[in-house]
């Protein structure tokens, strides 16, 4: 069967290239005689995978040396707990509430401190990033040892488009379904962290970028567990114990891809295409509409609906016809969402906005002629 | 390059029909037009892969409808804090101090709570499974939560050829290199734990095999992060978040290859003839001796040494250049280790046998004739 045109909001489309290099090289790679998956991570043809896989990194995100680039398990959702259990060091910090996953990193840090909400879109089922102007504020009058938000939230087709001004306050960004969709200025952060499984590679893999100010004194909190202390994790070059190798060689291959077309800029591009193709047609529909408010619109989750749940289901059902997969919206909220990562390509999108006009005039003509 | 003789300790070497397996299936997943890689873990393919790995380890492990199997994430490092998080309700357990990493998880568990030292074998270098007998009367007494062990020390080459009477005191173990390589009676343990990249899979899944009573209240301390809570990852099939998709896919085929290879009875019997072979060496060797006291021998890791530095330097080097690796001792201890896990084939065993005889006989014959 031909590749379909994957719209999954993650595990996601990776490269074809990348999968072919990758199946090349399973069962022996480069002359090793062994396939990655069985190779210590303790030896010098795995390390020096994992050395070029993070410069590669260190290459497309400009990322400074004052930064330390770890590669972790367990997803954002471990980071909700590990961001805390490392930073809270007076024991209050602030969130912004924009979608189910900053609320969720909320209510975790809420087991360990003070975790208070500085602007949530919750009234408006977090159809918007909030208003950051009050952040400023509070940020100055103190007392919190870092903001955390969610740059991109994948279920509700958000992005942040400026970052909060957090003046002194370290800013927190959980970036998984934005990361390397765009560059990122590394130092207006304090940490940032992503699951792979967008952009950046397989599931199974969490990219977090430190500040090396913020974690050398080692966890705020001693019930911390070792595997998630930043700073040992850190100085033991993400293998306090044996990491995800597989899934980090796998996510250096698509780093190489992204510097290979162009780099985060190139990236960028595209995908502001991407988004801005299905965008137009959500503007024009009289039958689609999107769910987010323009002004917090993401270029990398575009989520639309007809208002009609058994009229989604046929579009989606329509789709899966046409090979066109992962269109589904998030179970919380229905409706569609097509994911336009990095890796898929326009002309995927090109047959899911043809697919889109061709339902439309189906169904208009349909309802017309009742 | 042919395929090396692979005897590292983890990552480890696998099957080569299952990589040959999964390197036919990369680029597109039995016709979905996707890699697993690619495929969202809400799919109904994915889920079916899933339940067909966990519905596999069940058949050959023999594991009961009253225990829960969880596929997760961060090693067994992780799993040090997870177990007292979840398991310490009155704040005490009890822990055999039998190795590095028992002494670990021992250490990680005083953040929790009181984390009692049963026993220990520190005082002879780690080259005996310490004497159990004093546990049953200490869990009589009351009051422990779980005894934790863990049941084959990696780096030290031993192993318990009897598990402790801990009467109604849970016993936790830390299976990670013994899983699969001989059946365990799963209803002598409150829960089992393993990292996968020995004899399982890949590294960067974690499997956990708990008695549902045991976690059916859920985590004893509320600090305990929600991606560690056993009970509600139980409860949403390991998928809280996003797993490591492809790993616990590479698992199913590895569960699958044991399956039809002849399940774990026949595993151990392979493992034995291989363990026995290296030990037989070793028993009548005048220069290599074997590191752990008979009596606590592993079948997965055999260590050894000549008590000479630089010809166990001299050994392995030999070894890399005959398609031997992976044969180093670990950091902390030096000298040899052979893993013969359970995709490490005879042949194998039998060409690094050869070696130690032929390095033995020119060695030997150097010495004689100074």
């Amino acid at each position: 069967m031909a590749r379909v045109h994957n719209f999954s909001a993650g595990p996601a489309a990776l490269p074809l290239g990348v999968l072919e290099e990758t199946a090349a090289e399973l069962l022996d790679y480069r002359g090793s005689g062994m396939s990655v998956l069985e190779m210590s991570h303790r030896s010098s043809t795995y390390q020096a995978i994992y050395d070029e896989t993070e410069a590669c990194l260190r290459r497309i995100l400009s990322i400074p040396d004052t930064y330390r680039v770890l590669f972790l398990q367990g997803g954002a959702t471990l980071e909700f707990a590990a961001i805390p259990m490392n930073l809270m060091r007076t024991g209050r910090a602030g969130y912004v509430v924009s979608g189910n996953f900053a609320k969720k990193a909320w209510e975790e840090a809420q087991r360990y401190g003070e975790a208070e909400a500085l602007a949530t879109s919750e009234d408006t089922h977090f159809d918007r990033i909030p208003n950051l102007a009050p952040l400023a504020d509070r940020c100055a009058t103190g007392g919190l040892d870092y903001v955390h938000i969610c740059q991109n939230n994948t279920i509700f087709g958000t992005m942040y488009h400026k970052l909060p001004e957090t003046g002194e306050v370290p800013l927190v960004a959980d970036v998984s379904s934005c990361f390397l969709s765009l560059p990122l200025d590394v130092e207006r952060y304090g940490l940032i962290y992503a699951g792979a499984q967008k952009n950046a590679g397989p599931a199974g893999v969490t990219v977090v970028i430190a500040r090396e100010d913020l974690i050398e004194d080692g966890p705020a909190l001693g019930i911390c567990p070792s595997y998630l202390d930043f700073r040992t994790q850190a100085s033991k070059g993400s293998m306090l114990n044996t990491p995800n190798t597989f899934g980090i060689y796998l996510c250096g291959k698509v780093f190489a891809w992204v510097e290979a077309t162009g780099g985060l800029a190139a990236m960028e591009q595209r995908n502001r295409q991407k988004a801005e193709l299905l965008y137009s047609i959500l503007d024009k529909s009289s039958l689609f509409h999107g769910t987010a408010q323009p002004g917090s619109r993401s270029i990398a989750n575009v989520t639309f609906r007809t208002g009609d749940a058994e009229l989604d289901a046929a579009f989606i059902a329509g789709a899966r016809e046409r090979g066109i997969e992962g269109i589904g919206g998030h179970r919380l909220v229905g409706g569609m969402r097509a994911s336009i990562y990095n890796a898929v390509p326009m002309e995927s999108v090109e047959a899911l906005a043809a697919y889109m006009q061709e339902f439309e005039a189906q169904h208009t003509s349909t309802a017309r002629s009742l």
